[in-house]
């Protein structure tokens, strides 16, 4: 995919994290040419020895001069670590691919879905943000209607998934399941938020509530579909309205998702030839064989998979459809290498 | 509650059914003016004892001439049974408040949410459909903000419990999500259709097909959502539209709904002002202190629950909230024994 040769040497900050070791397989994967491979962590998991492409590494304490020499960082530690580090590492000459919240409504850092808005990465100026999870799959499945067809609203309810708040969230959630199969009694320490007030049963149940509430009433995470979705598609005129649902599925956020087109004409049928060509999609849709996507297929996979797409019997312009994609591949490691091979490809990585 | 102090006779059809265990615990816990019980079933459930305020009944299989006698029947075993017998209770002078889908669409057979249109049964001729769980509580929830603001367009998502499906369904569930900790392999039998073609996974996942396929892309419960809330609501202008999705929790639907209303003025506050005012609904809606509903909550409640209401930032007539209630009691079998009990109250049933 890259045109260049050159190899870089590549940091990974959340290196033992759910994201980061998914992080770590997609360059592998993906074949990204990595040079140097440092992996970085709070104290707390530094020591820790993982291995890539046949090699041990060790973990290493994340401190600014660990970007001396690093030419790309991928980070997915937590926002006010992003903050704290990436200037750091700019500063030393790294390009920063963030995955946290810290900086994606930050006015001049480019917010990135490559098969949406790859262009504006010639504007950054050492970092770029990875959207939201729940957002990159929904904008992905949209764009390309959008191109065509216009977007004047959108309707988002989600189905997400506990791996998305961490693999003690994903911990907890398989403890408590055993221990309501087995009638005892559960005691929720980190669902939905972990550093909230309280904490609600994630096991045979549904809660209306990820990441902390806003004085508005919507939760960060329903704001940051609201607001990164306008970012990507550069037009805050799109009406966008999203509830955000953790669900008990392990790995892969579904979402029922409405829209609205500005254009007449979209039918069923095209709806779904777009979604045929488009990059980085895959139609599931044949409601007379019971195709659909479902997050237990979508697992482990680099697509973002659409399904059940339906016009709104009352309103010609009206659209649903549900979308699912593995949330720590396309919704988080895998958008970011994108990115990075993106940069490659732009010419816009230097050694 | 009654105004009469008649007592009747009462069939219950399908009561070795999720649903009919429900019709038999509610009619004892409303103290309906239960003369005589009979409890019918299909042929292969007959035999089956079951006790009822302390006294032990043996379950009958149904038949034309079991209603000979029976004042008020609840149907809850399947709409090909309902087809059938339905029209042979009220031959021998029975009311037939009828739970499955048999009827809801029929021109002149009311359909009831008492809450909303108990003005309905006036007109009945024997028959009374009671709505779909899933729309039972939707409309309970609107009904309330349509008299005041009037409705123009609903675009709901479900989550919806297992138990909606039978108890072999649960079964299906506990059994897959316990051979799926195990490590075992699992070989879906039952849903997300028991009919149709192809089963999958529910455990650890969101299915987004309930009930069978139509022809326009559909599954008949969205078409479900969509017909009878027009209905219930006399008014065919309102736009509807429904996604379906059935995840893995046990009793209790919860469903993200967006409206928009007609007219001007309406504020969160209001919103909420009005579900603390409203028939049947509890408000549970305070973001601060992380109260919103809950399946895991609401299941074994009569009401319906709403909370998470907010103003479309982009929209000021829209309006998104989360509603749960129980679908084996308001869903199902409290419903329509309220659909009796405002018969009684207005006269519409005789002994």
């Amino acid at each position: 995919m890259t045109q260049s040769n050159e190899m870089y040497n590549v940091a990974i900050l959340g290196a033992t994290g759910a994201v980061g070791q998914q992080m770590m397989d997609t360059l592998d994967r993906l074949n990204f040419p990595v040079d140097e491979l440092k992996l970085l962590s709070s104290k707390r998991s530094a020591g820790k020895k993982i291995s890539f492409k046949g090699k041990e590494l060790t973990v290493e304490e994340a401190k600014p001069e660990s970007f001396e020499g690093i030419d790309l960082a991928l980070f997915s530690a937590g926002g006010s670590i992003s903050k704290e580090l990436a200037p750091e590492a700019v500063k030393r000459g790294a390009v920063v691919v963030d995955n946290t919240s810290a900086f994606r409504m930050t006015e001049g850092i480019p917010l990135v879905v490559p098969e949406v808005n790859s262009d504006a990465l010639k504007n950054h100026k050492g970092i770029i943000a990875n959207p939201n999870c729940s957002t990159i799959q929904m904008v992905a499945a949209m764009e390309p209607i959008r191109k065509q067809f216009g977007l004047k609203r959108v309707i988002v309810s989600t189905y997400q998934a506990v791996s998305g708040a961490g693999n003690a969230a994903v911990d907890e959630m398989y403890e408590q399941t055993q221990q309501i199969m087995n009638d005892e009694p559960i005691d929720p320490q980190i669902l939905p938020v972990g550093g909230d007030k309280k904490h609600y049963q994630i096991a045979f149940n549904a809660v209306p509530q990820i990441d902390v509430f806003q004085s508005n009433g919507y939760t960060f995470e329903e704001m940051k579909m609201i607001n990164e979705t306008k970012k990507i598609m550069s037009d805050e005129s799109i009406q966008v309205v999203a509830t955000c649902v953790r669900i008990p599925v392990e790995t892969g956020h579904s979402e029922s998702v409405y829209i609205e087109v500005e254009k007449e004409g979209l039918t069923v049928d095209t709806f779904k030839n777009i979604m045929k060509d488009a990059d980085g999609v895959t139609l599931q849709d044949d409601p007379t064989q019971q195709i659909y996507p479902l997050a237990t297929d979508a697992q482990g996979k680099d697509d973002v998979f659409v399904g059940r797409i339906r016009q709104d019997l009352d309103h010609p312009k009206g659209f649903h459809f549900w979308v699912v994609s593995d949330n720590l591949l396309k919704g988080a490691a895998l958008n970011s290498v994108q990115i990075a091979q993106s940069l490659v490809e732009q010419g816009l990585l230097k050694k």
